[in-house]
């Protein structure tokens, strides 16, 4: 595709993310089987039900904006980290140890989408989308706290078992 | 390498970011080269400078932790991120859309290093690594203050001009 304008590029980047999640949803039954904290399988488990709600607020919002669909591209940077977070689970060691790896791989997968979503959020003010600025803060809201939450968890309890 | 200790684990995550630093530094003349606005250009040296910093710091803190070498393992999350921007230096438009594409870009890459950085400092002040705290919130708060200048360049200059 040819990036004329800001409208192109949000298209670009609304495509990148709907295949990045889309990744991230395939990875899960993976990492989930590879977790033993409980508190960490929930929260995955709770994650996973959220990614599915944003794929469809993303194909609605596609919907809602006239812009077809979204399927087609590759998410180069979601492939390298899916491909990480598989060597990660593929490492020999403690449960806590790799449990706390597992951790550090799903925060970067939030940081990717945190920058993702907000370079769309920016797009999407700028170009006065309104009902695509609700979506779009929406789902940037629920990284945000997923990543908060990992945090929170690895730092108050999984860090300190693995030492 | 097996994972039995959350100081394994550091090791591994300051691995896996020595290994991404020097990615995305081998990725700059590139990226310049596809830049159109001064101060973006400018924004990106300036970081580059950094970067190169932030690579020595690291080897630095390898040294004072007694860990022998940080080579030697390839970040895959750092492959697919410079994949990423390298198809976005290769599509056809209008600069200014290219250059808010690059920024995109770009806080993609501030973001997976905020996210490794900020993992590793956890680890860090866990493990009672005085120096390393230091050291990692220094490069920690870099990379956030380079996101956080990419987002105000974006916002108040080059996504106006690529509507």
């Amino acid at each position: 595709m040819s990036l004329n304008s800001l409208q192109d590029l949000f298209v670009e980047q609304l495509q990148d993310l709907y295949s990045a999640e889309q990744q991230f949803a395939a990875a899960q039954t993976k990492t989930l089987a590879g977790v033993s904290d409980s508190d960490l399988k929930a929260g995955i488990e709770q994650h996973g039900q959220e990614t599915q709600a944003q794929i469809t607020r993303l194909e609605q919002l596609a919907q809602t904006l006239g812009i077809g669909s979204l399927s087609g591209k590759t998410c180069q940077a979601a492939k390298g980290l899916v491909a990480e977070g598989q060597e990660m689970l593929g490492e020999d060691g403690d449960p806590a140890v790799k449990d706390a790896g597992i951790i550090a791989s799903l925060q970067r997968v939030e940081h990717y989408e945190i920058a993702g979503y907000g370079t769309a959020l920016a797009y999407a003010k700028r170009l006065g989308h309104q009902d695509a600025v609700t979506a779009l803060e929406q789902t940037l809201e629920e990284e945000k706290a997923t990543d908060a939450k990992l945090s929170q968890l690895a730092e108050t309890s999984i860090n300190a078992q693995a030492v």
